[in-house]
């Protein structure tokens, strides 16, 4: 997983019928766990902010482990970071 | 998944057989979500036009998140977004 | 997805047993599509030749979309581009 | 797998629940194995200590090899190497 | 895949348990096909030495077309290339 920042949300009203309903966050990756140009779009489970540090999950362990199993998602919020701060 | 705008298409007429059927869009990842030189080939599932910004679905999301399980496919455009501009 | 240049082949004599019978090909991505030292070593499914221009499917895609499903393959070719010459 | 140093830890107390017990661990890559600003977070199974170089497998591997398959897991420590320093 | 050569080997006395008995080695890309600083940590099924050029299979495809199905594998060498040394 890596930690990123959520920068705001990606609106598609023609997409994927399995994506109706979900939520796209802009995730921005910490310095420290990627190089530069690296934003992703993630779908969020859990509720996070604009500003939170947030943990992301890629890969198959974004659908399967969220219980998405059937929906095109590489990438999900699966926890905010207590102390995001610390890892800028 | 990464926001990327559609270059074209691509025509491969002998392929795979379970290949027969999709269409190949060029997608150029935006600025933000990608290093340089990192075109895709995505195939397209919901109608996105040339200059569109799309979403894309990448690894086995692409497939199996697409109701295309068997098929060779690890990118797939999912959506298209309303204000792809804003991501440039 | 990616387009590649196929640039020649590799034998591997002693190898594990379920990879008996494929062809490995070295593909070169086109500039747009990779990094410098970037080749890749992808099996044939469909009798790509050398100079050509193909289609290679990447992870998961390349053993379950091509009945390989129980092959240590994570690279193959799916399609040869009919006018290759224009991604180069 | 990589081979990279425990740094520290991570605590999310609002996550996806099937995250519960998991104890995430920041990992950072040698350099033979990786870029620069490559660290990820890796749940670790085995009770991994800080400044310890530990064997990380990524992707499906660290849901699957780990008996953790339905949880959102995309990096795990599965072993801790006894020479490290020879590594760094 | 990508071809590499093995540099050497890695023990772990303390792991996860579905790796007893795997045999961990470095394999270091060819330059053609990485980046710097990519060295490995792959699976050894074949019984390769050190100094020699291995296919190496990464992602799902190492621990499914090995019959490692459930072990934490990410990376894993699946043949000894005849003419390593073209591919310097």
């Amino acid at each position: 997983m890596i930690i990123g920042k959520v920068l705001g949300s990606v609106v598609s009203t023609r997409k994927n019928e399995n994506l109706v309903g979900s939520k796209f966050m802009i995730v921005e990756p910490v310095k420290s766990m990627a190089k530069e140009n690296s934003r992703i779009v993630a779908v969020d489970n859990i509720g996070a902010g604009i500003g939170e540090y947030v943990l992301v999950a890629l890969g198959s362990a974004a659908r399967i482990g969220c219980d998405k199993e059937t929906k095109p998602i590489d990438a999900a919020i699966v926890g905010i970071i207590d102390d995001g701060e610390s890892f800028k």
